[in-house]
């Protein structure tokens, strides 16, 4: 824990944030014009647009299964950041951080999707990042939901399909150890100095789809863990709500 | 020229515009919360969000001479277009399109600043297109003015710079033979059935910094390349002024 | 679930272990002649080779600090799957899967490594699997601490570094969900049947480094989450006794 | 516009080529062995060997569409050029100058071409520059026309064909401004420094298929635009005699 | 050479072999628990893993004539050398010596293979150096020829061969001239200080499948390119015996 | 062997030479304007541009060391031969065949190069193949070493040099067992059909420099080796003497 200055108030957020208080949060669905489904994400300063991009076949170990596929797709703007990042296209490969990301989000939505009812088609979910302030990969799963969920919407509509395979909510959000004290999402100037940092990506129905966490600095204990989950808990109930108003649930 | 059907006026252009009649223009300065400069540019429903990024150091070829440079990169999301196209970093690859542009946008912006004042210092102009309808690489270029004006602004301001170095504005417009008719501001619709195809790129001052202009179909005569060189003229007047306006001058 | 062939008990493990029991063990110190560390991990038919190589110099980021830096690189022989892989290197690039799990060794080693107190150098822990069967990422980073132990006594032999910049042990195991039971060390045929697997990493004085815990099916609940860290840290005590034994400590 | 020395006539051509006047040309069909179609061309110094290769098969985007292709690829031996420019097969990637270089010489014989008299095949125009001078690229348009041409006839005499394809004829000369003068086909020596330079792309009927014009310094005006235009015209004129010549037509 | 201590007997080997003795040899046949032929060859510190690894296709220039293919791919450790090496998957690319050398493999392998009687399947050799000292390509060949051998009789035993289609043993090893002596299987003190050094590949039935001999320093001469023969055909006598014991002929 | 036709002569060349006869040869010394030194060479139908550039760097490894480099390039045009072959540049890498050639090239010229006599300096030797008919990487060492030694007298010429640190002649020709025949030179179509196939690289004053020898069906023996041995001393002999001539000597 940093020194603390006189009259600081232990564990304060930069923010002026409670502990487990979100930041403000704005789900704009139908925010990409050319896309079956999208919503552009805003938490805080933190800005994703996630589109979903329908295909009518299959990566080649589903064809002929009659399931589909989802899958995602991560990408960060050069100056979304502080600092200019580099362009991963001009680099030539994407960043394992992105491949990383990418895959997480890929398994989170697929959590809670029912592949089987899809039949063999393939939706892509393209989450770009035009501000970065922490939490993009959560904020990238919260609202890939969104862009899915009206996706599999505008395929009801046109009679492709009969029923929305989507079975859950999924949402995630971070949560870390900052100042000593166990907070729920955290923005950059957080995340940078947090001693312990995670991502929790959660069902409506109560479940967990995956944790990542991470000691940054000292190891972290079983019950900062349950801590943490339970921060995680409070945070996704208020994405969910926010999530059916922005489908119209 | 397309067969017309009953009661179709010859020539007329898909969106209902007149010929010399560009989309509805909107500039907006500072949309990038962490860049030095930035514009989000939309005409008609093309957005580019332009970014510049001051950096500290020249490339290889210049080091040592006190001179600056400016160079840009361009990208497209992959759901910007009507059909989801490939990620440039998945591929592994930016194409020859893109890196055709992103010269373009450099040698354009270039052409007004001037290298020597600006000290030993990259600007790098970033565009991203969040959404495509015809003329991105134009938008980009008129955007990526105002980012630059911007961030020369910004160094100005905090004493790094004494004088703006961009000695001209520069904008850009698509023109071309649509249905026979010379028209200005092509969208995709027109863009895709064109007979003739330009960028023009000019400054305020009445020069022209760069034509490339390409006949699709049929070769164009230099009556057409007048004809195109006049609209232009008209088209960039309009975008100086909204230039002019977005930066407060 | 498989069907239950007559006899089984519900949830037994395919392999007949109880299920807080780990596989057979083996580190072999030493094992790699020319590394100023390694380690050959067994556990069952899972096998890791592990080297430590140090390199007098620091990542551009950390030069003229003082520090040291602990990087880790993952590889697989193409055969040491059951069907052969490709090679990443003829292929041209690693995988995310791979990055995923380089990036995960590097954190983990560096979280009880004193990067001050190594001044600087780099050391680079290269964990390659000679066969795999379940749990190769566990077993790097259990094995890669051996390697970078034995690398940092090479170096205060050599009077290169007065003390071990190694502030605690830390190991690494799979636990999940199999058959509806909590167990310790999955293999291969297990982990493709898992309902819930995580990878728990942990130090020897009780702190968790990180935990990366993912549903295949069903979401997973926190009770379960809490069967399943209870067993890493049964499974990761008898991994510190092993790491103990391989350093001579 | 550099200060003139004592005696030089301003804007005098390094050369001492009056205005409008073109490097000595030649050009020599057949020249690579193998090929369905070859030319051999040098313009003053200038040294590109153009080769048509016939494929029996289209890109994806064209199967079954009974129409063909024609494509192009340009390079430049490492020491063509006063300096050693890097291999671009060793670097691992073409550079944006070689890809904007090489769809323009492909949209330029394209122009041109019948495509559905083509059949279902693919013509690929390779263009390599032996010795660089200035003017690589439209002398690659203007042999590749020969060795399209050739190509086209081989396949007429082997009965593949019934009709050559080709509707006219296209070849392209460069021109810039240089010491305040417009001026025909600028060797390398001019090239550098023009204040201006365009690439002019034409039919033998007269029209305009492709425009490249760039102020490399102050921007040029419409008038200069047009002398430029006519020196192409009187350029391309004597190219396309010598392109009869070189066919037998 | 090295400076010699007092006693040196000129031309000694640093091992202190004899001119004509091989290193210590060990061929583990089965040492890959997933392939179906494997073998793990050590000469001296030298340590190569082989496997031979199925697969029902064949690549494309061989489909459909029912002939069967065998290749090879070679990687090396990152830290089997002394001194740590890039991780080829991590650069991105393959060295020319990689290349080299898997192409060496491979060539050597189908020299003694009856591809005819495979029918259309592909063996894939991997040959990955764990411990390197000289003469990796040479065991490579050796163990891969075992690798070969025991996958060709898995085949057998599953009838999916009735006869194995290698119509001889191949073994290789490296000869030199080394202190003006010529020696036979250098070691990495001796390969590092040749004047020359060769590969020679051979049959059981006395022919030569390949030699690849390089003058180090002076050019090399016709009689000692006939005493190197002669080591190697002493040397590839005790590795056919060898790979006879290894396969249980 | 294959079957003869009535009359025709076992084992005669399909070119009607003699066994040791080579085809016409031609050096054009200072075929490449720009470069410092030059060569084309044609063996009959084979045609190779040979450049030498030099640099006043040498490699990381050499730096400060006062020695110089020499290195080689090779690459062919996708047209030289019988079917267009993919561009590496396109492909974005070089094969595995591409470094094998350029990599014995830079070894045979610096086995007769003083490097320490050069300076720090490199001279790269780009050996481009614009015609192939067999025995191109042969010609290619033939005319790098005109190409060499032209630059090593211009740097002479110019006062860079006091000597010529070229200290012996070195050539290259193919021979092969062709029919049952050895001969001298192979042209392309005795290198697809021929037994066996190598490149022999050696010295004016007898020496060998390197031996590539590969029997494409049957093992070779050894007196085969001593055949081919002899007729490539035959051969080099008068590729020496054609050397001689075009540098002047």
């Amino acid at each position: 824990m940093p020194p603390l200055t006189a009259g600081a108030v232990p564990g304060a957020r930069p923010s002026g944030r409670t502990p487990d208080q979100l930041r403000s949060l704005r789900l704009e669905p139908g925010a990409a014009r050319h896309a079956e489904g999208s919503c552009l994400i805003r938490m805080g300063v933190t800005e994703v647009l996630c589109t979903a991009s329908v295909e009518g076949r299959v990566p080649p170990f589903l064809r002929g299964k009659g399931e589909g596929w989802v899958t995602a797709e991560y990408g960060m703007l050069p100056r979304a950041t502080h600092k200019r990042g580099d362009r991963e296209a001009a680099r030539g490969k994407q960043s394992g951080r992105t491949q990383e990301i990418q895959r997480l989000i890929g398994r989170s939505l697929r959590a809670v999707t029912d592949l089987k009812a899809m039949g063999e088609m393939t939706v892509t979910l393209d989450c770009d990042v035009l501000t970065a302030d922490g939490g993009t990969r959560c904020a990238a799963i919260t609202g890939a939901w969104v862009a899915l969920h009206l996706a599999f919407q505008h395929l009801m509509r046109n009679n492709i399909m009969s029923r929305n395979p989507l079975s859950d909510h999924v949402a995630a959000v971070s949560c870390g150890i900052h100042g000593g004290v166990p907070v729920l999402d955290l923005d950059y100037a957080e995340d940078s100095a947090a001693e312990t940092d995670g991502n929790f990506v959660m069902t409506a129905s109560g479940g967990i789809v995956e944790i990542q966490a991470t000691a940054e600095g000292a190891p972290f204990s079983e019950s900062e863990l349950t801590d943490l989950v339970a921060l995680a808990r409070k945070g996704t109930a208020e994405l969910f709500a926010a999530q059916r108003a922005a489908v119209g649930l």
